[in-house]
């Protein structure tokens, strides 16, 4: 059993990663920035801090939160460029860098990216960015961490969950259920890679 | 004869660009924050605009600009993980984004990322996670672009010319000479190619 800080436990990867992780019997420490045990705004390292500070000693850390602003390429502005890079992308690298210090030898990291960081679509160009900065900050860091830690990311197509809220984009795309992107995060957890993208498609 | 505007076309590849675009008999016009014939800080929106404002009319443009943090994993703070997204990042997507209504039906647009988008160094988190940025709007703008135009990013390994200052990141790495990068702009300005990294190892 692992003690787990999950945030974005709420949502809609986050409630079947959430479910998968207590079948394995671990504890999971649900944060949000509203919903959940404990609230931080990832995107405010400081509350990311006082977050960790609050919990002391943990085995792994997931992240499953984060927005993105979707729109034509010709009308995102810097500001909503910006949107992304400061939830998604450093919100996360946020969670990385202060986790590392509060996770115990060996201990797991795993972020969200998305599949649309291989795969443009109409209107996502931010998107495709920001999720692969995500995925550059885990090739880059995981090979620094010290103590065994170990550091990857989750990239999934678009949830069956989520076809309601994002299909109009999705048009032709096979969907995948949140259950099976789950299994990804628990391979993360309890596996020995770092440095990886684990896509679920 | 192609109108191609060369921003950082001072720097060390950019010098090489310059001269192989020459070469080609294209007409360069060079830009730099405070050297070559027009002046921009590309990590400003405004200047970028007011210099295409100023420029008109284009056929292609290229990006060999924007600087990044290096340094261990651990010590990155929030701030100098900006440095790279504003300058590196957010200032080639201004670029692109400004220029694309500026260039005439067909133009090009060339950014600039590195091959540590792939291959991670010691103290290069930032630098993975930046140039993997550029390289997923690249991949994520393209597809959006109206009127033909093309979009890719050159993405050098270190350069021959550049051991002096970052030799000792790169130990037992094959750095590779500006001339051979300048070619695969050339490649990117005046090929069919869009949404393309062209690698330079
Ligand atoms: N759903 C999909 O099909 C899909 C596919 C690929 C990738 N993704 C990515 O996966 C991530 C989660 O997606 P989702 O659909 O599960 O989202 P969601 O249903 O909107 O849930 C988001 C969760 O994250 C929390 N959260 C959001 N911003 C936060 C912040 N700044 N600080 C702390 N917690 C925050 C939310 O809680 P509070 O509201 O309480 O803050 C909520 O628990 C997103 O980054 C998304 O881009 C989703
Ligand atoms: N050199 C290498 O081995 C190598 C390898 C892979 C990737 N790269 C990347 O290639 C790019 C260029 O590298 P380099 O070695 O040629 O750099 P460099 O020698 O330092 O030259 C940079 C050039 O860009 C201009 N510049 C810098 N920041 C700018 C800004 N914010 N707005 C407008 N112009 C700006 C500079 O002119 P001013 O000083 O007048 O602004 C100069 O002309 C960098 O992004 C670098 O990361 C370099």
């Amino acid at each position: 059993m692992n003690k787990i800080v999950l945030i974005g436990a709420t949502g809609t990867i986050g409630k079947a990663v959430a479910a998968a992780l207590q079948q394995r019997e671990h504890e999971v420490i649900a944060v949000g920035r509203g919903s959940g045990a404990l609230n931080a705004d990832i995107a405010d390292i400081q509350q990311v801090r006082a977050l960790f500070d609050k919990i002391g000693k943990i085995d792994a850390v997931i992240s499953a939160a984060g927005d993105i602003h979707f729109g034509p390429l010709a009308e995102i502005t810097p500001e909503q460029f910006a949107i992304g890079l400061r939830s998604k992308l450093m919100g996360q690298v946020n969670v990385a860098q202060v986790a590392a210090q509060y996770l115990n030898d060996g201990g797991s990291i795993t972020l969200t990216s998305g599949v649309l960081a291989d795969t443009p679509i109409r209107y996502g160009a931010a998107a495709t960015m920001t999720n692969a900065a995500v995925e550059g900050y885990v090739r880059g860091a995981a090979v620094e961490l010290p103590r065994g830690l170990r550091l990857n990311v989750v990239s999934p197509s678009i949830l069956q969950e989520s076809l309601p809220a994002y299909g109009p984009y999705f048009s032709g795309w096979e969907a995948v259920p949140a259950a099976r992107v789950a299994q990804a995060y628990v391979r993360s957890v309890e596996g020995v890679q770092t440095g990886q993208v684990f896509r679920v498609v």
